[in-house]
């Protein structure tokens, strides 16, 4: 006998991307930054680790808010911390859906979405992109419980984004709060930020994991209106960011050079990338991320992935039931991309 | 309008024992080790530091799990790591309590364990202990909708402990999982973590904050039988612990000669505290765990720890409504606890 909610015995979980403990793989299937993070990061973390880890940390992570705070334009207030973005979500969920209420999610997007909402015993509902990845008022339509909706942005595995405009009037006909899931933003020409101080209906939630490089430390962020994260703040655990990612991220998001340098890399590799695959036969939706959304017309995506894999270049093979599956290729370095290309070719 | 779901609107939000981020203080207020940790620590989270930190941490947190296992002499697939145990915990809570149904735990003790049910929308029955600290059989009785009881094994305030025998009875009897919360069972005579392969109704948390003085890097974990700890991964975030903290923990979890040396010193300032607190005029519950828990029947326990603190030195003043108040104070170094106990005299 489970003593389990039925919910979590009935959940088969989410299944984040092989992360291959062993063996040397080119890894461009979770969209981590090919290039360590900015100098910065590492000497904040060791000043901290040389002051003593035996005192709880800050429970409300002040430092980062305020330097993020001033670089990004908001105020601290508006700023809750989180062990990744991933908590960020989750704490999200749970603060606003109950158990049987709805959560929106627009499909082909982030499988985690779902799990989550299973996860707290609600109900989700995929609407559909349309053909051009625009997204239709069918994500407005009034649904019983209805009581969060989600949009990444860039989407994933699509790589496209929905433009500020388009966002804004989504949230102010929504009947709930629409959370921007922005991990990928940096890597895109626009973003949402400055909409939360137009709407107490918007939450944009921020990483550190791929436009910083700090996949490793787990650190990301919310920015909402200064009332909705005091009420967040009551669902997160006390201590949930620890103080030597508290001291990494903010050395990271104070590297403003780093982060520009660093993104025009990953751009011109994205071009690089996408023609090569072009180049090869593959259709490649126009990416504002850190990987790129291809299939092939004449080619099993599975085959290839697998291929890939048995020459230790791992990239995520995605399989949508009912809309279709492709890969997602991370932008690695232009070695690793080359690297990738040179075998496609021999399997195209 | 709020969107938050009404429990977490009605809640009031658990706030945890003063952080001070400035300002020079003796801190015996939130049972943090007054001693530096392990140095091989630092070491290993600078080596890991060194390897980068672009690419996520292991999910599964396995080195630690597989050192952890043979230090304990526990299977690693019967451990479930976590961001700090309070986020085990709230995993737990999560997966076994839904909305409406009952969490039951003993009272006073940590008062955490009402919040996680309060923001998960399942109700909280108190069981109060009886005057000597034991636990009779209310903690058992039927109840509508019980699903997991909770049980601080040395509990707090009190320092005290329930028995290995005694809570493998309770475990058998009660209609759901009981889980013992070890927080501070390095400090203590017993343990039940040999429990855990008697009954799949026992699960056991243990922290890293305390005994291993690293509340700064957030890392505890879980021990049940494997079938459980299968279930609970389903509904944590992919990579709740980061690559910097599942280091610094397998070093730690191997540090047996330093825990035991660290353990007697924290026992010998133990005994220091209450025969001078008990000099003082004091009752002094015997304690178990890494702080005492003193009440005065003379003395405004709230006075005293106001004019403690305008003295620099911080302890944590209790008030369990119902019940009475008290001071619950860390053992600190030997310095600390004469500082502490030099400001009392004036006081009493």
């Amino acid at each position: 006998m489970s003593y389990f909610r039925r919910d979590i015995d009935e959940l088969v979980g989410y299944t984040p991307g092989e992360q291959p403990q062993a063996g040397k793989f080119i890894k461009l299937n979770t969209n981590e930054n090919p290039y360590p993070p900015s100098p910065a990061v590492a000497r904040a973390i060791s000043a901290t680790l040389e002051r003593g880890l035996s005192r709880y940390p800050d429970p409300l992570a002040t430092a980062f808010r305020q330097r993020a705070g001033e670089v990004l334009g908001v105020d601290p207030d508006g700023i809750l911390c989180g062990n990744g973005s991933d908590e960020i979500l989750t704490l999200v969920t749970r603060a606003f859906v109950g158990e049987r209420e709805l959560l929106r999610l627009p499909y082909p997007s982030y499988i985690l979405y779902k799990t989550l909402a299973q996860i707290q015993g609600a109900r989700s509902e995929e609407v559909h992109f349309a053909a051009d990845w625009s997204l239709s008022d069918d994500f407005l339509r009034p649904a019983d419980g209805l009581r969060l909706a989600l949009l990444p942005n860039p989407n994933s595995p699509s790589g496209t984004i929905i433009r500020p405009q388009r966002v804004l009037e989504l949230a102010e006909r929504l009947p709930c709060p629409l959370l921007v899931d922005e991990a990928y933003v940096d890597f895109a020409e626009t973003n949402c930020l400055a909409l939360v101080s137009a709407s107490d209906n918007i939450l944009v939630s921020r990483s550190l994991s791929k436009s910083y490089a700090l996949a490793g430390l787990r650190f990301g962020f919310l920015v909402a209106q200064p009332q909705v994260i005091a009420g967040l703040r009551k669902v997160k655990d006390s201590y949930n960011c620890d103080a030597l990612s508290i001291a990494g991220a903010t050395a990271a998001i104070d590297a403003s050079a780093w982060l520009a340098e660093n993104r025009a890399r990953i751009l011109a590799t994205r071009v690089r990338l996408t023609a090569g695959l072009r180049a090869l036969g593959f259709a490649v939706v126009e990416s504002q991320a850190n990987f790129v959304w291809a299939t092939h017309d004449g080619r099993s995506a599975r085959t290839l992935y697998e291929q890939l894999k048995q020459n230790h270049v791992l990239v995520r093979y995605m399989d949508y039931a009912g809309w279709g599956d492709g890969l997602r290729i991370s932008v690695g370095t232009d070695d690793q991309i080359d690297a990738c290309l040179a075998l496609l070719k021999t399997m195209v």
